[in-house]
């Protein structure tokens, strides 16, 4: 029965049951941090072999022979191997790649810093010599890249997801009126914390809008992009979407390995238009004499293609599907009907974005610490890291074992209920 | 005999002399490329153990146990193991430093256009907001050091090496009077191109000079702190120089492993005061979750500390030292007492300085071009890349064998002589 329909007398005894088992669970002393979607220790463990694919000195020279353990000025910009790499996997023209070193949040930094400094194509002048310069943030969504743009100066505004990814109608209306708007992040498969995949709709607006900045970017996180854990779905070639409305200029796409093989210590790439490409090569060029190409060498070695990827994925899926499901079927069962809770159904990624009644999310995660079990803080799925209906929780599945997840969310069902019985109480 | 007291007679047969020389030379078709300080494949390969020196999974563990192989939130600014082995290996704080990438370059150019974007410590506003930024350039110098600075839109003012380091009458008037003035680059030892180590009364003076700037920066590039030749010398603790001053934050330390296992492929750091430090790692949280610690740990577990590290640069110099000699005895034989050039005396690092007749420099690189040999770009180790005397050359005797290095100086004792004949015919 719905909680919103439930008489004092019910809601009562709701909630003195869940403070029932939410006692005996604090009583049982539990220890989990489940803050960060990291992979698991057996997740890791699948990449190990990487780490020796590199036997002899020849395993260390480009495919034209050329040594790799030592500068190569004129492949700053990456491995052609590399290059290649990625774009098979990630179905990216060669030509428009830039591998980095072990992270793609660095790129996207440097992205925003390099637009501060010296503008994007088609800017009239460096943006932090504009007075404000504002970013769209989809939200829930991923607290790095609203800090990476929160850092470097910009308003930031917050746009809700829905089941296809940004509302598209706010997006629309806001970038075609507001010449201060320069940029949206965009996690378009798996979306970080919502597991929503962009429908095309989605990707064809966001490829076709009216801006009315000039230099308007599209952050494109393809983070999740081999991330299957149920069926394997293909990416947005969000290049050639753009393309058929002259906008490919507005793409700055960018996704690592860190997820595929070692977090930290994995290989990042970005993607752009040949336009972009020109301007963000000019200054590379100027901060680096190149990355690590023996680290690039090594996950080609490793990896192969994108056939190498798929499968190296499915053994990741494995052991993460497990996880997933066992968080899905337990909301399912324990919040399923009770209209106090609503969740997404990620085909893949790192996480599942949960919903519980307004005002009740900074309730459930004080609730958690109190009985041992760390979530990611309340509201840093939002922009300034306040979430302003106080209701998303972001659950990160990955690194918990099945047998600690599964108390973990009975714990938090509990905890959900708590809260909800507690608001419709005072209401 | 001096080419200034010469006749025209027999100024005219030095000329003729080195013409026939010079297209024998030519007639050979020469190939040969030493415009960069590289080291040779023979140097490379004394590293190549390090790339199996982790065998099991307990390698890739931190000393507290903490596996690297995954994000490790807590050590973003590096391992506590890599900064140890720096603090070690280049006499600074191990708490004073960020373990980077893999080039210091990188962390140079971050360094500088993070104080664009947010200023340093004692800024009055992010860098960028001021009407102009100056840098001071000992030259002959780094020309990626003053590319780094032009493309941030600061306004480059050179200034002269000396036997001792920088100019230091006029770096104290300049920066005592222009607040505009907010750094200067910095290779206190071994300087590229000259060779130069700085005096101790640099240092000194370097460490106490007011400057009209509360903000003024030492960019103190390290990059040949344990790259001696003949004998050992130690590193100057500017740290604990400043301090005596109370100009501790005046100081960022850059320094990598790049000449020491793989160009590229290897470990930077940086160090800066605690104040520095605090503002440095507020931002580079937000650009990155980390760099990549399993090269670091790969780096500390091969190298061990800085006596490991001595006697690796030990291996180096055997190499190297032969060819340094053999471009040195040539100069003495072939252009001492000529008085058409002088020339630097490392005793360690990676160049050699040579300084020809004034207006000269173009015609020799010309001339050794067309003889197939590529020297570094005339200009390169000025700002805006213009040698103001036409005169510098730099030489980068590391990469070819001794042979091809003994023909390619031969050349150019040659060119040197033909150039500065036909310079005093015409005057």
């Amino acid at each position: 029965m719905e909680y919103a329909k439930m008489d004092k007398a019910a809601l009562s005894a709701a909630l003195n049951d869940a403070k029932k088992a939410y006692e005996a669970y604090k009583a049982e002393g539990l220890k989990l941090n489940m803050a960060r979607g990291i992979p698991s220790t057996a997740q890791i463990n699948l990449s190990q072999d990487m780490m020796d694919c590199m036997k002899d000195i020849s395993d260390y020279k480009g495919n034209d022979g050329t040594d790799y353990r030592t500068y190569v000025g004129k492949i700053f910009d990456g491995a052609p191997e590399a290059k290649a790499f990625f774009a098979d996997a990630y179905c990216v023209p060669a030509d428009y790649i830039i591998v980095g070193g072990n992270s793609s949040l660095n790129m996207m930094y440097d992205t925003v810093a390099r637009a501060m400094l010296y503008g994007v194509v088609g800017s009239e002048r460096p943006w932090c010599k504009e007075e404000v310069i504002k970013f769209l943030c989809p939200s829930p969504g991923y607290d790095r890249h609203f800090k990476v743009t929160q850092s470097l100066g910009c308003e930031l505004i917050t746009i809700d997801m829905t089941d296809e990814g940004p509302d598209m109608d706010t997006v629309e209306k806001l970038v075609a009126e507001d010449p201060a708007i320069r940029g949206i992040w965009c996690v378009p498969k798996y979306s970080n914390p919502t597991g929503v995949t962009f429908s095309d709709e989605t990707c064809r607006r966001l490829a076709s809008m009216k801006t009315a900045a000039p230099d308007f970017r599209i952050f494109w996180d393809n983070a999740y992009g081999v991330h299957d854990l149920y069926e394997e779905q293909s990416n947005c070639d969000i290049f050639a979407l753009s393309r058929e409305y002259g906008n490919e200029d507005r793409i700055f796409y960018f996704a690592s390995t860190s997820k595929i093989t070692f977090p930290g210590a994995g290989v990042a790439f970005m993607a752009a238009s040949p336009a972009n490409l020109k301007q963000i090569r000019s200054v590379i060029t100027m901060q680096t004499i190149g990355y690590d190409k023996i680290n690039m060498l090594r996950h080609v070695k490793y990896l192969k293609d994108a056939e190498g990827v798929r499968a190296h994925m499915r053994r990741h899926a494995d052991i993460l599907r497990p996880k997933f499901d066992c968080v899905l079927n337990t909301f399912e069962r324990e919040l399923g009907g009770l209209g106090i809770a609503s969740w997404g159904n990620p085909r893949g990624g790192y996480f599942i974005s949960l919903d519980v009644a307004d005002g009740c999310a900074k309730r459930v995660f004080n609730l958690m610490s109190e009985a041992g079990i760390t979530l990611t803080d309340v509201g840093a799925t939002y922009p300034y890291g306040k979430d302003p209906h106080d209701r998303n929780l972001r659950i990160a599945p990955s690194y918990p074992t099945v047998e600690e997840l599964q108390k973990a969310i009975d714990v938090l069902c509990v905890c959900v209920k708590l809260a909800a019985a507690e608001k419709y109480l005072e209401a």
